[in-house]
């Protein structure tokens, strides 16, 4: 063949093998068509005025309803900041008390991962997507069953979400079933996960006594306590409410310790509309504000500008039953409608979506987790929580589907983006070339081949194979293909953050669970 | 038991038996949470400026670039108008005629069902979901096959659609294989569908010879052309255009048929982003825009405010292999910002989504179907096409998916409908009365019992059982489930709106090949 011949075989072959060179070539992290940190926003399921609505309905709460069974250091904290505790034992935060901490409080600022290539910036409309969650079972595909979850598990699913793009944080998404003593539970959810991974980590604590062990397993991890509090890569996910209206003594305790302690605090109201919350949506969302403004009151009493997080979580009852609905439209609107008012407020917001109330990875979960997923980026939510791998209403956790589900949010991340109207993407100049002197069609321009990567996503595991291919390459089933890389990743990725000397000396003083073997150490 | 102790008894049982009672009570349709005609629009993938921006460019490539293969009596009507044929052959149209077009083109008028009871108003930010396609290939999900579509399939589509109340019209979503001729065909379709149910139909046909036929048949089904032509229920799914500008002149011959049968048009644009239509989103969005602005000119230039809907549908290629992929995320915002488009012309507008890349109802097809669907909604597109029952990039038609998609559709409108803030539902008294009086919570409260039915939404075939429960109903598959449903209702429901009487005088002289066995008829 000559040169020339070469030249023309290239050209006959056309877009398609162009196409797969250009591919073949990586791309650098910021021409990705898609990261941690899109700017959402463009979906605003409530108006400017009903936000503020809202807004003063949670003041009028905060100041004429109060919150019940606070802790005395939290009544000491607070009526020291301008909170009043009245006769009937309720503590009322004044709304001047809660502009004023609003105004103070931490914001604008990064929650840092382990590897500062996962650090994250919750403010204004950027998004990013994690797991989170308490479930103790575990969805097992292969038997269709679910079993007790352990702790083995959840340092599985940290070293899954290492390796997966679309989850920029990993909060603890179960609640090990094998550990004998709330200490063992502390201390092995955190172990496990930040074992697991180098992204965020956000974890909950049950018990204020056990945090002396808790901060001494980061301290050690960080390389010392100086080390921890300049890069606290650990967030507490904190019940600090029992809604409606309630402080919550142990979580409270831990809050404190966290507050104290440099660590990152999710302020967590997770009422049940039609249960723990009014089952008006908009007066879940008002109790949840109020909630968590109280959190933030609290937060900022103890300490100005403490690390915290918007956590307005409200959930949704199934009416007719009074269960939890965590996959419905209402769960949808619910934590968009939060996104707004941590934008209101200028303040780190997180909220929960992604939850299915399906038992299995099938159609049902894919709709469920889709829909609540993508309102939640298109309205701007900073910490989009529970956004892959729950099912049963977070009754269980499923390794296969955190795997699809990182599909999923790739394309959720892809709608967040949004579309870009420049002189150059609007096309005309393409658009007159290829109609009036060119081929009649836009296969090899040079246009699609630059977009090729830079505009568009591609799934990792879902197929797009037509029936012809699909039936050729043997009717694969997505979640049978989901097992099969489950397991060849968790044969073999073992990272090693955490050395095999650190893991040792921690065991001498810590109860860590987690077998060395199924961290793949001796 | 004495009445106190029966009151008593009542009030321990509490909630739970008091909202088994209200839920059994029907509510009447405009109390309903979810209706077809929900307001969307909180979500703007395009700012103002960038819907301008898309419009200039489109008029610029109207006036400039110009469509070519235009037929003799399309030249004549259109240069008549004010169109300018060129030495090229291309048909360009000055943006003076494009904006005179769009200012007497038909808006503010329903598409009619068959029974007014499905009556559709597609304007303003008005949605309404509904099938389409032209797949030739059945999913039997039993079977994991893909086997070829029948008239038989046809007709059991349309008369599941008339039975699922969030799929509010029928457009022919599957293309016969068991038909001899092109007539065969379109007569088929037709009736098929017509047959199958009242809601409003929409059918392609493929030759203008062939619309006599369709005529002659849906006089006969409405009473006569004038009872037609005061009511038409039929609708023409029409790709005048073969894009990159380009008119379709088989397609051109039955649209001029239509428009003076009085048959409203769906002026379709089907480019795909990155083969048909430029890789750019914004481009791909601009192109559409164009050809239908031209596909508006074209009818109005035929007939002044004859019925017709503008169908951009660009559709997306997985740029790595050149095939559609209509389950991504590119696709979801594509057919997004079309809904912006038809809303900046206050024209009514449809596009597609709720299309499916995965060949089975599984996980990724709810996601993929899910992404899109609810996108279309809250844009406020008013005929969301596709949005039900499509697979493998609209080349497999599946029933199960068709009721499960039913399930997400009717999630997707509760979204819609968004989140009333009003004094009553952001709750401060209700939140006040539970927490300083009440039991603490917020079950069996009047409020509860009242927005069960009024504001919330529950799936027909979702399950939402805790998973002790799923165990005990023996681990349900959803997609097993939906066979079985499927099985009964077209076991059981065959419409009787064409009567026997009137099938047998059709039969006499049109070619028509579903058999009556088949329509439950002797």
């Amino acid at each position: 063949m000559t040169e020339e011949t070469a030249v023309r075989e290239g050209r006959r072959k056309g877009g398609r093998e162009a196409r797969r060179a250009a591919r073949a070539a990586p791309l650098p992290d910021d021409l990705k068509p898609i990261r941690a940190g899109l700017e959402g926003g463009v979906y605003r399921p409530l108006s400017d005025d009903q936000v503020r609505r809202v807004h003063e309905a949670a003041l009028d709460a905060l100041e004429q309803i109060g919150l019940a069974d606070a802790i005395p250091s939290c009544i000491e904290y607070c009526t020291a900041a301008g909170a009043i505790l009245g006769d009937d034992g309720r503590l009322r935060f004044p709304r001047a008390m809660v502009e004023d901490m609003v105004a103070k409080a931490w914001r604008n600022r990064p929650l840092y991962g382990r590897d500062p290539l996962y650090d994250l910036h919750p403010q204004g409309k950027k998004v990013h997507f994690g797991t989170a969650g308490a479930a103790t079972m575990m969805v097992d595909v292969e038997q269709r069953i679910y079993r007790n979850a352990t702790v083995q598990d959840l340092y599985d699913a940290a070293r899954l979400v290492q390796q997966l793009d679309n989850i920029h944080f990993f909060q603890r998404p179960l609640t090990p079933c094998d550990v004998n003593t709330l200490e063992e539970l502390d201390i092995n959810t955190l172990y496990a996960s930040i074992a697991g991974t180098t992204k965020h980590v956000g974890c909950s604590f049950t018990l204020g006594e056990n945090m002396p062990k808790v901060f001494d397993l980061l301290h050690a991890v960080a390389g010392g306590e100086a080390a921890w509090r300049d890069r606290p890569f650990v967030s507490n996910s904190n019940c600090f409410v029992v809604p409606p209206m309630k402080f919550a003594e142990d979580a409270c305790r831990v809050l404190e310790a966290c507050v104290h302690g440099g660590m990152p605090v999710l302020l967590l109201s997770a009422g049940q509309a039609g249960a723990t919350a009014p089952p008006a949506l908009a007066g879940a969302v008002m109790q949840a504000t109020a909630e968590v403004l109280a959190g933030i009151c609290y937060v900022n009493a103890i300490q100005p500008g403490a690390p915290a997080i918007f956590g307005t979580w409200p959930f949704v009852s199934d009416l007719r039953t009074g269960a939890m609905s965590g996959g419905s439209g209402e769960q949808a609107l619910l934590s968009a409608a939060c996104a707004q008012m941590a934008q209101f407020y200028d303040l780190p917001g997180g909220a929960a979506a992604g939850m299915a109330d399906s038992k299995l990875p099938d159609l049902q979960a894919g709709y469920e987790k889709a829909i609540s997923n993508v309102m939640a980026g298109l309205a701007g939510l900073n910490m989009v929580y529970e956004s892959a791998g729950m099912h049963a209403s977070l009754l269980g956790f499923c390794l296969e589907s955190l795997l699809l589900d990182n599909d999923m949010l790739g394309q959720c991340l892809r709608c967040v983006r949004g579309i870009e109207v420049t002189e150059d993407s609007l096309s005309l100049e393409v658009m007159r070339q290829v109609c009036t002197e060119g081929p009649g069609h836009y296969l090899g321009h040079s246009s699609t081949l630059e977009l090729m990567q830079r505009d568009y996503v591609y799934p990792e595991l879902g197929d797009r194979t037509s029936p012809k291919e699909w039936v050729e390459k043997g009717r694969p089933d997505v979640v049978e293909t989901a097992t099969a890389v489950k397991k060849e990743r968790l044969a073999s990725f073992f990272p090693r953050h955490v050395s095999s000397e650190l893991d040792k000396e921690l065991r001498q003083r810590l109860p860590i669970l987690l077998a060395r073997q199924g961290m793949g150490l001796d």
